[in-house]
């Protein structure tokens, strides 16, 4: 891509509201910008990184045979007296009324709407398990949007559900979510601990969050510091029911305390295996060798739009954000000091045609720009690897090679640059 | 894929209101689901379908320098107030008071909140000319929604925007989306004719509609049928600008109306020159070589939920849907008829395997169901291309190969199967 024909409106200073760095750095560089409170587009920049996350939340998710759909945004209220949280949902819930005078709402979850799904066309044992997944935008009218994209009111999602034939095997399925799960947030570049939580207004007695910590989270865990070392992937169920790590709301209720820390974190995930509370209330039940049964359902979301920015959170310094490999919009960025001189402009023409064609993301800086501009919109954009072509091109025929993260740079013959980029490319992490 | 782990519930009948032949086959292939008025779910099937239009679409934009992003789909009332459509739309725009009291609205169209972004950030011509584009979901309110996808409330669309510094350089960028739009429906396998519309409550003087002819479409066009048989890609802008096809309501005004003919069509995209409507009223100006000068603008719309039913309406017989290859969701579809023959079952998983690792898609009917359920569900789902694996295999090490447009049949030796079957994927229009 080049930079002349990408979209970035890099800014020098975001609104005086802003409190929180990765809503301070996504604004400046350009990747999101906000409509209404609680309410942002996203940017072509923003737009890639998001992008990279649910091109790989798909993959995960494919992979393990998790189907994919696409459920609405606006939804009947029916379903959700069903349940009986239409009257409980609260304020949170975007109650909408259409020209009809029906009842409608911006869908905040969709533990209703699968369950109807799951009635009409589930009908024997030998339809289960059933897993379903969507990556669909969802709206909770907070009271106070705050920080970005990372408590925002429309945002994306992706929300997976379960049915199972009882409560054994929707506990093996909940433990292969909780598994994804983690592999999922270690392939995006995201270390998270997962943390036993209540189940609040889903319903059901098991259920996980998974919190990045950083100490600009909103949210607080606690946990048994043994545990930030913890590889959590191979859990087995027994394990996954006695961790020792807990949400705030959870910790309130336990009764040995002594060995736990306190940690500021984000919540990026949350499972719950909800058993049948909502296949109950829908009647819902299939026929089996022992008559009829209730699916035992659970579900399982992840805060799409809310990992960029916990993604910044973490990792970042004065002068802009320092991506993570797996979710850096480009995975390097090409900057030509010299765009009048000639032989500079074909020499990086030719290397960028020559990256492109390996299916390497790169953004070339072809902007007529004064290379302090070019230096503080690279490092505030963040790309891992930066490719300068300045004046040692024209002195000395080479090119310096720079991480963002580090600053640490080489000089290399402009002969041996592709082969080095992709080298390094690598092992950029 | 595997039929037994991929949800595809096919059903015998659809509900006694469907009137559409693509909506009834869409309801029974399992595609879709009604959840209320207008409103549908995509079901994993018909999931496939969209991901495959969203795909090609996302190709030939950024192709075209064309920026993704993605604009929120609720909207503050207040620039729609500025255009002045927010008193004038009427009662198809969803509004919504929040918990603040604050009118939103479900955004039917983006035209105001990309002005209102191109204001922010473009300040110089040297920032001109810039394309972008969203793949989002709107929602209108519709009176009578119908035919299931094909006039929802809720529905999927891909919009694009433009930004040009005057009416030249508008036109040519509206004379490179014309172009586009018809070579990406030529890819999709949907064959449109581009007529001439009027601009309606977008506004500005130029607009086309891409409509492809069936005789269940709800629109009329007029035309010399002489364009039947045109190659529209590469066009020049006076040609456009002079092309004989109308829409209904554009035809009402023009006079010479002696050789044309009427035709029943489904609109499908729509493109429209505005020039500096939204611009001026949004009092966007950018710096010039000459002073202040108002952006000319445009704005393409694709219905991308509505092409697998138009798809449909094109392409289907007394049996079921019979899919383009672009668009049919896998393309092959494999029937083993002797699921307890282990022989069978395990050339089939063994062709299976083959077939997946040449990245092309299969789906494989490993259910223990009778044959003539099989083949119905095979046929009703449309895949062009059906394997089966039946009673020659064990008397003859013979497999079947089925087109399902023509039906035409041949047999082949299993040894020989994998290279055949390539070879007709390359070519089974």
């Amino acid at each position: 891509m080049k930079f002349s024909n990408f979209f970035i409106p890099t800014l020098k200073e975001s609104p005086s509201d802003v409190k929180m760095r990765s809503h301070d750095l996504m604004i400046r560089s350009g990747m999101i910008r906000q409509e209404t409170s609680g309410i942002y587009s996203w940017m072509p920049l923003g737009y890639r990184v998001l992008k990279k996350i649910i091109d790989k939340v798909e993959e995960l998710h494919d992979e393990n045979g998790i189907n994919q759909m696409l459920m609405p945004t606006i939804q009947s209220s029916d379903i959700w007296r069903i349940s009986n949280r239409y009257d409980t949902y609260g304020k949170e819930m975007l109650r909408i009324i259409d020209r009809n005078d029906k009842d409608l709402l911006y869908g905040p979850t969709n533990e209703e709407m699968i369950t109807a799904i799951g009635k009409q066309y589930i009908k024997s044992y030998k339809n289960l398990p059933r897993k379903f997944y969507h990556i669909q935008t969802k709206f909770r009218d907070e009271i106070r949007p705050r920080f970005g994209v990372m408590r925002a009111r429309e945002f994306i999602m992706k929300d997976a559900y379960s049915f199972d034939i009882d409560s054994e095997n929707g506990e093996k399925t909940y433990c292969e979510f909780f598994k994804l799960y983690l592999k999922l947030f270690n392939q995006l570049g995201i270390p998270v601990i997962p943390v036993r939580a209540p189940s609040g207004e889903i319903g059901g007695n098991l259920s996980h969050e998974f919190h990045l910590i950083v100490s600009s989270g909103e949210s607080e865990i606690f946990l048994d510091t043994k545990l930030l070392d913890q590889n959590f992937e191979n859990f087995e169920l027994n394990q996954i029911l006695n961790l020792d790590s807990y949400t705030d709301d959870y910790y309130k209720e336990i009764e040995n305390k002594n060995y736990f820390e306190k940690f500021r974190s984000i919540e990026l995930g949350h499972i719950f295996l909800f058993g049948t509370k909502y296949s109950s209330s829908f009647n819902f039940n299939v026929d089996s060798e022992n008559g009829k049964v209730v699916p035992y359902m659970g579900s399982y979301g992840i805060g799409i739009s809310r990992i960029p920015a916990a993604a910044i959170e973490l990792s970042n310094d004065k002068n802009g954000i320092i991506w993570p490999k797996a979710l850096s919009p480009f995975s390097v960025h090409l900057i030509n000091l010299n765009i009048d001189d000639s032989e500079c402009s074909e020499f990086c023409e030719k290397l960028y045609t020559e990256i492109n064609e390996r299916n390497i993301d790169i953004i070339y800086d072809d902007r007529n720009e004064r290379p302090g501009k070019k230096f503080s919109d690279a490092d505030l954009i963040g790309i891992p690897l930066q490719i300068i072509c300045g004046n040692s091109f024209k002195k000395n025929r080479e090119i310096s090679i720079l991480k963002r993260a580090n600053k640490d740079t080489i000089n290399i013959e402009v002969e041996n640059a592709l082969d080095k980029i992709i080298k390094m490319i690598g092992c950029n992490e």
